[in-house]
């Protein structure tokens, strides 16, 4: 039996709208995937994309735990921002601006006649446009690389946002503390040029476009 | 048998270096606790907070999953930061700045003697400074949150950090491509007044503290 995907505290914060979700999927490329390993619980992080149904990680043929999860082992897979410190009149009260989705199954290794439009979007995810600047993998690459896939399905996810004000009691409130959100924002900083890198060379498009406050609009 | 601390791959981006673990646990208060419930992994986000060689959670008492990690259930801890896109001349070699932490043990409840400490302990690791601009907690919420701490131990944890350019083979530097690192930072807004709240009241200077980049000086 899969583990259940209702929310138990704070329920009316539960969302099963599936727009909102692929917003939060698209808005962060890092995920945190637990798994089983001798009885008790990993967690790790890696970066991940959305494509289309599927939740897609990649990473090292080599990797003992990307490997684990190619057999089949059952995941658990968080995706989780924090947007802003909501700041009450007590300390019980105050909480955060977040959105967290957990989503549970299986991963499947990609095969090899999938594998290069899978890590084109990949790239594509964490760097937009940025596939078509790009030579095309080796054969090499290819070999070294395993990609995984997830299904997002009806049933195998929960998401949960927090995104009120402050909910103090009236006593509270007359108190005459302040109360509000602080939001927090992530944001692409201007782009730094490697030390092997000639400076007459442009920037791609790829890299100009990645400018500006991320993710809020998914 | 705990799970290995020894990172597996891309090794040279392990530290050992205490210091550099609680800058991170000090950047960011968002952690992801993993745990097994019916033999499957679940991952749940949770706020955080390190108190000297604890990491420490709270929930509500009625939590069904703080209940089973109260009740001893073993739990894998993931703290995770994302700094930057590393845009090499490859997809293969495209990678990110991040910070990476996972420690393994068991969570303890906090007794009720101590709660009061450690409960203000994680309002100021929130807010710096505003438990002592806030009423002292009642009873009542004493009484329906639950405290967890999680000690940091010489061998329960591991560290990763990938800070680096990207590393290309020189036939994809004498391509031409571009290369380098678009930073990603986070960052607090202006703090935004409740509805609920007179805007003759001030800002208090915990709030007004919070301003500009978060964390990544720790």
């Amino acid at each position: 039996m899969a583990p259940t995907t209702r929310v138990s505290r704070l329920r009316e914060k539960q969302s099963e709208d599936r727009g909102l979700l692929d917003n939060l999927l698209d808005s962060t490329p890092l995920a945190t995937v637990a798994f089983v390993r001798d009885g008790l619980p990993v967690a790790l992080p890696i970066g991940f994309a959305r494509v289309g149904d599927e939740v897609v990680v990649h990473g090292s043929t080599g990797s003992p735990w990307l490997r684990e999860l190619a057999a089949g082992a059952p995941v658990s897979v968080c995706v989780s921002t924090l947007e802003g410190v909501v700041v009450a009149r007590s300390g019980f009260e105050s909480s955060f601006h977040y959105r967290s989705a957990v989503l549970f199954g299986t991963f499947q290794a990609v095969g090899e006649g999938e594998k290069v439009r899978y890590l084109q979007a990949l790239t594509d995810a964490f760097i937009p446009g940025r596939s078509t600047e790009l030579r095309a993998s080796t054969a090499r690459e290819l070999a070294a690389t395993l990609a995984l896939r997830l299904p997002i399905e009806a049933d195998n996810w929960s998401l949960k946002i927090g995104d009120g004000w402050p909910e103090d009691p009236e006593s509270d409130v007359a108190g005459g503390g302040w109360a509000g959100v602080v939001p927090i924002t992530t944001s692409y900083g201007p782009p730094l040029r490697a030390p092997d890198c000639d400076p007459a060379i442009p920037v791609p498009p790829s890299v100009r476009a990645m400018s500006g406050e991320i993710g809020r609009d998914g």
